[in-house]
């Protein structure tokens, strides 16, 4: 097993190379390269018809998208977020000035859920003023978003999502996307749409729309509104371009991606002290992540058996280490959160997106087998 | 003077289409996409080499590493800034954490001075942590720079520049970009060196340096150091393609800016009641911006010049408008601002960029000459 290229975790679905070129072609033809051009206001409308969400504002990534979207909802406060995640959530919640309260997840999907939601106030005596689940690996179900969207109104407390991981995700009909005051996705390279960096905010509130719209530029329109702060978050035409070529492709990268997720749960799903995270609890997945546990009885750790991977060409990833809950500057408070704590020492995420073919999925389980045989130390 | 073609204020320096066209061929051939690859490495390379600065660390955009570098600085307080800016330097402040304080500007070159930075002082009661002049059109002087870093040594005050504007500015071969902590570019569409969205942050301090890399990104390297907070604030490789093109072309860009310049000031300089706001304080100036100012005397206001020059196809811009102390969130405290106040009512930016010739800047100074010689209403 001496294959020399590796095998990396992230998702690379890339435009076709002519369909690019034609498209930046057109860019520079018409000397419109920013500041919401044509391609920007397409991709807009596609999403919002794809989503079945009234609006879609797209900016520079995801994560400044998330900061924008919580800064102009004019919160101070706690927002409740889950401890595991990836970092960008907790900190452009912190940069748009809300203090994040970190809850625990559930050991099953994960995720925050409602009920770990309502357990980190037991964090906090200050104002609840958000809570901000994450759609961790694409998760969605409409069951619980009910729950939160209940304990937000309790709470009087926003409800934003970071769906980062969830494009195409949801019940039905029903797509992530319309949840709450808003959601935010990603279109970082490592995404099942792609456009290099780039990322959205999708809301049905016409209101917070026009005040997201205006706090993402400086651009002064005649529908500007009254927002607590302005940033440059914008989306360029570039960035654009690549994200319509990738809406052109996304059901055949969902179909390649739930092809790929099945042959690894065929071959890791029983395999002792492997526990492989399914979807089920998901109807509509993107499959954009494979994940598993590595449990006790596995003869090796996780930190091990992600070493013995490497070793084999295989970049897998600890996800997400450390937890929120021990990087800085969160750290500097205890957390209850012994679920995420075990999952950050437990859970590796397997090498997926266009590069990887079933032959590589063999690849990386006959790595995991072989290790899987060995007796515990 | 019936043109039907509108002219821009924004400069739109493109790169050459074919040589793009190779650049990014390579991004797809290597798919390496963003997460500072290869592109944004050499780009990173050549500035610090243009600039003689040890350290370039490009961004999303310009806003953005503003934003970055003064939260990554650590500071807590306030910091003085001008009133008469565009409102991505006080908005990034505030976004960083940092209460700006506002300061007016020279009346003669329209840019905050060690005098007027002091001046505001007397607005506000509490610590002053930092200064953020801005390198107004570019404005360069070693002597005034000088007299900023005495003043921010009096208060132990970081001082941290808004270079947007100012990229080649200077004097001799001392250019912008080793001012004080740091200084941020802006590789905006309408600027000289043109990522379409883009910009960096530029220091010649190790630790800080080192501070950024971390703040800026959410991928963990071995010299990683602490820092208050994280974004995800990369510039792709898409970015750095057009960047590295646009610094091959730079020189034939600046040169053409020049000539463009002296064209407007052979007819604009002297006109009555048109200020040229020449940049003869500037040593090596990147001509970037054609501004003027409408005097009390000149037949019609601004606003109506403006308009007038609208009507003939010619979009040129009030600039700032409205000035800082008059935009929320700032409007909310009075400020001493008089000069900023005066400006913000008399100052035009005029069409400038790639896409500019002598005759049309003869057909803008026509339009503007058909208005100065009526009787003042």
């Amino acid at each position: 097993m001496n294959d020399p290229s590796p095998l990396y975790v992230g998702q690379l679905n890339t435009p076709d190379r002519d369909a690019a070129r034609r498209e930046f072609r057109t860019i520079f033809e018409r000397r419109f390269y920013t500041n919401h051009g044509p391609l920007v206001a397409e991709f807009e409308r596609r999403l919002a018809d794809r989503l079945g969400v009234a609006h879609v504002i797209c900016m520079t990534n995801g994560t400044v998208a998330l900061m924008v979207g919580a800064s102009a909802a004019g919160l101070t406060g706690d927002v409740i977020t889950p401890a595991f995640t990836f970092p960008a959530t907790v900190q452009a919640l912190s940069f748009a000035g809300l203090n994040p309260v970190l809850a625990d997840v559930s050991p099953q999907w994960h995720s925050m859920t409602p009920d770990t939601a309502r357990a980190a106030m037991a964090s906090t005596s200050s104002r609840v003023a958000a809570i901000a689940p994450v759609r961790m690996w694409g998760r969605f179900t409409g069951e619980e978003e009910k729950g939160f969207a209940a304990l937000a109104n309790e709470l009087d407390a926003a409800l934003m999502f970071d769906a980062a991981h969830a494009l195409g995700a949801g019940e039905g009909d029903r797509l992530a996307g319309g949840g709450g005051l808003f959601e935010v996705f990603s279109f970082h390279a490592t995404k099942v749409l792609n456009c290099a960096e780039g990322g959205c905010l999708t809301t049905n509130d016409d209101a917070f729309a026009a005040a997201v719209r205006t706090a993402a530029n400086f651009h002064d329109r005649p529908d500007d509104v009254d927002v607590p702060l302005r940033i440059n978050a914008k989306m360029s035409e570039a960035q654009a371009a690549m994200g319509l070529l990738g809406l052109d492709a996304l059901e055949s990268v969902l179909e390649a991606n739930a092809r790929r997720y099945a042959h690894y749960r065929d071959r890791l799903d029983g395999m002792p002290g492997i526990r492989f995270v399914d979807h089920a609890d998901t109807l509509v997945s993107n499959h954009q992540y494979v994940v598993m546990e590595v449990e006790e009885r596995f003869p090796i750790s996780q930190a091990e058996l992600m070493q013995h991977l490497h070793n084999d060409g295989i970049i897998a990833r600890r996800y997400f280490y450390p937890g929120m809950h021990e990087a800085p500057p969160y750290n500097e408070q205890d957390w209850n959160v012994p679920v995420t704590d075990g999952l950050c020492n437990r859970v590796l995420q397997l090498p997926s997106g266009e590069m990887i073919a079933n032959d590589d999925i063999d690849r990386v389980c006959r790595s995991i087998e072989a290790v899987a045989t060995r007796r515990k130390a």
